[in-house]
């Protein structure tokens, strides 16, 4: 047995994450977890209360390895609101386009996970709709966008690019008009909150 | 055996569609199809070629029961562009809500079967965007919108909708918050192509 007071969560994690990849979610336990840190399943327990605990950890993880780098975009200074906004979209969809193609087998997994820990998804979602308000926030203060409440913009945008963002939507994301496609709605979203 | 020459293509279409409603996608069969209709199996091959291209069929059909009455609605005249493409897109995301809703089961295996036969999908997204291109491209010559390719607009439009209209997010039409995101989401998008 490995030291056990050594053991934090983020081995735990890392530890969970790839039994998940071994296994998949349906064949992984958390026997299977403590076999990788050698450690009993009781010292798991002790951090993470139940197998859904920790496999929503995981994924909440996952996420924020998405919504992180985005937080950044969202406080940058300079530049026009409206090229910070395409800027956070346009990395928010290429993440998630190369996790679905680079690692598919987890994008898939993560996407089911996701679906069975609504809370976890419901944070995710509140959390990447608050970035974008934020921006919006700041471009109606400097007279960029349109006046308006950017909580509710904030939500219109999000829900008007799914298509490039919401898993349910990755077998489309191999189309070769999808470039073409993130322009052209982009450009009518920008369009209808730039102030005139 | 019933007088095999007044079997018509839609009686086979209805025998087809209550099999699958009653052996789901997987465990129907030509010959269950054929046992409806107390006819040879041949008789239905004559019609329908294989088991897929009775089920594209189906598909087919239940795909215009939703895209016939939106045509009658692009054709309208009377009323502005943008009532017309606010009640295209509603009328569009209710009917897709109904059969969710009411016929979960159906919606649930017309959606796998449609993801399946993906020839038959594009060609019911093309007739949609196709419809709207039509509403766009008048409202662009009778000055209510900007100018613009009207099929690109249409394929924007349509793209930035999916969050009402898409199967894939039925799991999200539950939301308390549908209609006013519709509005939100609408209001933002008719906004970027109005004529200012």
């Amino acid at each position: 047995m490995k030291n056990e007071q050594a053991l934090t969560k983020e081995m735990i994690l890392d530890a969970a994450e790839s039994v998940l990849r071994r296994f998949g979610p349906d064949k992984s336990s958390v026997v299977d977890v403590a076999r990788v840190l050698s450690v009993s399943h009781g010292t798991i327990y002790r951090h993470f209360p139940s197998k859904a605990v920790l496999r929503a950890a995981v994924t909440e993880r996952w996420l924020h390895q998405i919504s992180d780098p985005l937080q950044a975009i969202a406080e940058e200074k300079g530049g026009s609101t409206a090229q910070r906004l395409r800027q956070w979209f346009l990395v928010l969809s290429q993440s998630k386009l190369a996790y679905a193609v680079e690692d598919p087998e987890m994008f898939a997994m993560y996407t089911a996970v996701t679906l069975e820990t609504a809370d976890v998804i419901s944070e995710h979602v509140d959390c990447l709709i608050s970035q974008i308000a934020q921006i919006v926030e700041r471009g109606i203060k400097q007279g960029e966008l349109k006046p308006g409440q950017p909580e509710v913009m904030a939500r219109a945008l999000f829900i008007a690019m799914a298509h490039f963002n919401h898993p349910a939507h990755a077998y489309e994301w191999s189309e070769t008009t999808l470039g073409q496609d993130f322009d052209s709605v982009w450009g009518l979203l920008i369009e209808g909150i730039k102030a005139s």
